[in-house]
């Protein structure tokens, strides 16, 4: 007999309780959702081909026993790093066989399964071998292709740029790299222990072979920080090459798969023509020459922070859809005595807390799309470009300095967006977001070292401020700007413009009032920089007085970029039917995003106070429509459990059942006694007193 | 020949290097401080007295070999638990023989140092003691107490509140505990999967006994969830009794040292007698007799509230310690050509990102401490309550409500800064944050439960927000209110109060301005609500409608109580010698937050557009003050480097020395070929081409 009827849920005629209701639930959560969801995939793939690829590939992962994630919560840093190095063997013979395009499709799923096989592979794939083909000629790529960096046959290849004690600051590196004339050698060598090589992916385990980032010294004349390649271990026995000195950095936050070393080099003799001379080269007799145009060199620097874009967008996607799911099959409180809990997803404070975030993680998709479409158009002029064509190369040092910019902030803001994705969701899910098996903790330690690795976020967002400041100076002389800031031109029209009764649901206003203030802000900056200028300061004690404007500037500039790739992509791109369905997310983000910083807009006047209780009464509204289909809205990132990998928000809404069954599977119950029961529990429990011994002394 | 000078800096004529300027360069910082440390440390722990008594009990700590922490970061889930274990014993020696004054400081200060031990000994300490005590009579107390309670004597208490599909809403648990009247017995039993306690710390290796949040059932009738202990393992084998499944919940996002686990109970029978009985009573015959009053029933629950605050501020000191310490030694870029790189601390943006955190978590420690006080006052005057006395009764449960709802925001709000100052300094220390020898990533995994258990921030925020709606509510009809919210009562005053032209750097106008941004909004919300309750709505449907308001409300309201408790306590008890050096920490954190939160107020209208520049000024004013003294700041927590347990942030400042050494002494360089060479790596690297066979068809 049970009289209470606290969990008891009446659905078309039918009782269920608080264990059995959620898969109904969710079967009806589901069928709410009117736009064809298939189409919203496709739309967010960027057309059904992709999507058919994507999903070859996840059945590829997930079928193979080697990317069995059942345990995976379980693994400790041993497990985890010999199981990342057997899935980086299996993943490189892909690399071999495979299309560009699909082998990026394939990392890219890795990457929300598993993030430290996606970077272990990096290591090599990512950063060696884009440094030997982005830094050296053709016949150095050639030569290391040959002994055996295309397919990882006897060489493995990492990174060695950070130092102990430095890391934003390349050109301040320590490692020197001198030129030994008698011998036609460079003598790489660290010259004290914070010159040590610091965080090298691939060091301690696995590399054979690594790009070194060192000073290069000819004739007692300091060049600056050049790459070299450097052999770290003997090929037959993976033993250390004479002078260097390895060492394993150990635990980490996360992302112990990845087996990171320090290195140290003592007096370690390479060839000369080990040193990368696409850009620098130095001939036999010590001649060096410098290039022409030095934004060049760090070109390939772009590719991480472009594809953490879209990282941000693939990882945020898996915990947001997690959240959703949950929030619509958990009852929690009951707002009408006698009557059932209510789903925490009709909470309108539980849907602000969520929707947003959905909101936010469709438009890194769309702006992560366009920057990754402007960084693939520049690579291809950048490789097209002839020697001798002066115009082409201002043309494309032009757009690598746009791509710098707009990829620095982008990759600032969307991976702390991620972080927070992560972590609000985690949150959202109560005590049942710690649990380890519904991955939160682990990602959430894994993902953050995206906001400090390739270039830590503060320094490039005040990096992409200045740049914003830099476009600003030169649009004032008349120069031509790249795209990404043309807003700019408007200057006049942006200073003083008001919102003046116009609709707020208009994307072409919302997009102006984000103009606005972020044309304000950085024509403010830019007031105040000519100012330090002309009071004497150099460019950089200018920019250094005003990094809290930079910071501020990037921000709001970056937000804007969001707001209108998003509502220009729907315009362009989306068919009728899914429309509406992604206007009313672009419109939500756009109006949440004003209503969290609506300092700026009052400030700037665009808007008056009475116009910030509009925007909250709009985001309240697009909550309400937006949670109506907010199953279709998640089914539509097209990601299987596989790749959700937590119970609690798995497809078919059957949260309790598979949590219980997952915490026994990887807990199973036997002996109610610990492991330390004999030797610590038991004589803790029945210890006996032991009285001081206190030496009755006869003292009358 | 090294002519890089990248890295040589000249002190008092002697060359530095990179690596071995960190302790001079610390040493001159720590030599800027003016005011008394000492005296600082003396004003932060209430007292000389207390500083002598936390230095005697860190320095027991520090040498026992038992809470030796040098492996920490390195030790996996088996071996904390165990450790943990171990650790707990040892410690419940103390609370037996020392006062409880001591034993809380004690128990704060392994909470820095290991989290989970803290915990997993509040586990029986904290929450079962602590309700038996709560919420049993004096007969039933002392009955546990001679079973082993007092003293962990064969016998282990645990806390079975939470369920896998119930956790916030109490009233909601499906557990039952129905009245046996012919057996004088209760039955315990869990009606389905989803009311399986869950999360139960200590279930699943330790616990002998629980305290049990059941629906209590006499003749068929529901009289909502009561508390009773119920035995779980028999004492002498640690076998399950009867009736009891246990599981172990597994793995975590953090704190793995507990034993979490979860609980069925089937159909178990426990004597009447074992209902805890202080507030809800059952007689032989099943007659039930209810509380006058239910809110004295959960007193018991804010203990854990109040002493949150107080562990975001120790947890909080810790990070902002290491993070300022080694702001202190990295320099990073130049900004003027051939100069020596900057220190980090030194870049405007850097003192913006961390000394506001640091001002926080000094005002972290005022309103805990105060709160505190009220807390220990209104508990003494409760059990001091005389059966009899209906105005005391009225003035206890008057103070009960002060202290749930001021509790509720202050823990919110305060775990909630503790997290974002781990979160914060750890990006702030680049890519060493993420080390794991520096603690960070451990310490958030570990922190961030305390936002979700023992009332989730959300929740509590909201219930913090309705009952400040209610004081409003109240004050309208005349009736008293608490002196948290006595402003207030200057209803007409805050409307349409501004800043005037006054002083920005005045105490009492910044208390003004947040009083009137939390007064407006509060007043604003109960507009609304009276309006809802006049249109028919229920008290709990108009809330729901408020939630955003309510939030806001408790958000606001909180961040007032921190700044006027900040400037209140410098007023009275800060002798002269320190009083200017906590001004200028209270200035930025006031100050800082009008910035973060500026909409607000010129939202109300408080100030104007030019004041919020006016107020970024100030933040840069006292940023650049405070960062002269930041060692002495830092210095004055008082924590050795035992606590501080990161290389990077230790008291001397050789942080590269101390973590080079940490590195590898918990990584000893042996063998350069991982454990998994011969059987992974080797067989990869040296992989042998095997052609598809094809069999040849004689086709022509």
């Amino acid at each position: 007999m049970n009289p209470n009827n606290t969990g008891t849920i009446e659905i078309n005629g039918k009782e269920y309780n608080t264990f059995t209701e959620p898969p109904v639930a969710m079967a009806q959560e589901r069928a709410k959702t009117s736009f064809p969801v298939r189409e919203m995939t496709y739309f967010l793939d960027g057309g059904e081909k992709n999507t058919l690829k994507n999903e070859q590939i996840m059945e590829e992962i997930e079928r193979d026993p080697l990317f069995n994630n059942d345990n995976y919560y379980d693994l400790n840093k041993e497990q985890i790093r010999e199981l990342t190095m057997e899935r980086v063997a299996k993943l490189s013979l892909f690399v071999r066989d495979q299309p560009e395009d699909d082998i990026k499709k394939r990392f890219a799923l890795i990457g929300i399964a598993d993030m430290g096989t996606y970077t272990r592979l990096g290591v090599h794939y990512g950063l060696f071998f884009g440094a030997v083909r982005g830094t050296g000629t053709a016949e150095q790529f050639g030569h290391w292709i040959s002994k055996g960096a295309g397919d990882l046959r006897k060489f493995y290849g990492c990174f060695s740029m950070t130092e102990l004690g430095h890391g934003s600051n390349l050109a301040g590196l320590e490692t020197t790299a001198i030129y030994d004339e008698e011998t036609d050698e460079f003598i790489i060598n660290t010259p004290h222990i914070a010159a040590t090589k610091w965080w090298i992916g691939g060091a301690a385990h696995t590399a054979t072979h690594t790009v070194v980032f060192a000073r290069l010294i000819v004739k007692g004349k300091d060049y600056g920080v050049k790459t070299f390649v450097v052999q770290l271990r003997n090929i037959n026995d993976h033993s250390l090459k004479v002078g260097i000195s390895i060492g394993d950095i150990g635990k980490k936050m996360g992302r112990d798969g990845i087996d990171n070393g320090w290195i140290q080099f003592t007096n370690v003799r390479i060839p000369r023509q080990n040193l990368l001379m696409k850009y620098t080269k130095v001939d036999r007799e010590g001649n060096v020459t410098q290039p022409p145009l030095a934004q060049l060199t760090y070109g390939s620097l772009i590719t991480g922070r472009v594809s953490m874009a879209s990282d941000s967008h693939q990882v945020g996607k898996r915990f947001i859809t997690i959240a959703l799911r949950y929030a619509c099959i958990r009852r929690q409180f009951s707002t009408t005595p006698g009557q059932p809990e209510t789903k925490i997803i009709d909470y309108p404070y539980h849907q602000r807390r969520l929707l947003p975030l959905l909101a936010y993680v469709y438009a890194l998709k769309m702006t992560a799309d366009e920057v990754g479409a402007l960084f693939s158009r520049t690579m291809l002029k950048m490789d097209d470009l002839k020697p001798d064509d002066k115009a082409g190369l201002n043309e494309v040092v032009s757009d690598v300095k746009e791509l710098f910019s707009v990829s620095a902030g982008l990759k600032a803001f969307s991976t702390w967006a991620c972080a927070d994705v992560i972590d609000k969701t985690r949150q959202a899910c109560g005590g049942h977001g710690y649990s380890g098996y519904n991955g939160f903790g682990q990602a959430y330690a894994d993902w953050v070292v995206q906001c400090t690795w390739e270039g830590d976020n503060n320094i490039l967002t005040l990096s992409a401020g200045r740049a914003l400041i830099q476009s600003a100076v030169a649009l004032r002389k008349g120069e031509p700007v790249g795209n990404a800031v043309s807003y700019l031109k408007r200057y006049k029209d942006l200073a003083n413009a008001k919102l003046n009764g116009r609709s707020l649901t208009d994307p072409k206003v919302l997009v102006e009032a984000w103009e606005v203030a972020a044309g304000n802000i950085i024509n403010r900056a830019t007031d105040q920089y000519e100012k330090l200028i002309g009071e004497g300061l150099n460019a950089d004690q200018a920019f250094e007085v005003l990094s809290q404007q930079r910071f501020q500037a990037a921000k709001v500039h970056t937000r804007r970029h969001l707001i209108a790739a998003f509502f220009s992509r729907i315009d362009t791109e989306a068919g009728e039917a899914i429309k509406q369905p992604l206007l009313n997310l672009a419109l939500l983000f756009a109006l949440w995003s004003i209503e969290e910083d609506s300092g700026l807009f009052l400030r700037e006047g665009f808007l008056e106070p009475k116009d910030i209780d509009t925007v909250t009464e709009l985001v309240n509204k697009y909550c309400t429509t937006v949670r109506e289909e907010v199953i279709g809205y998640t089914d539509a990132f097209n990601l299987s459990d596989y790749f959700i990998n937590a119970p609690i928000g798995c497809y078919d809404g059957d949260a309790y059942r598979h949590y219980f069954q997952k915490v026994n599977e990887q807990n199973p119950a036997r002996d109610p006694r610990p492991p330390y029961y004999a030797s610590t529990l038991k004589p803790f429990l029945f210890r006996e007193e032991e009285d001081d011994d206190i030496c009755e002394l006869d003292e009358e």
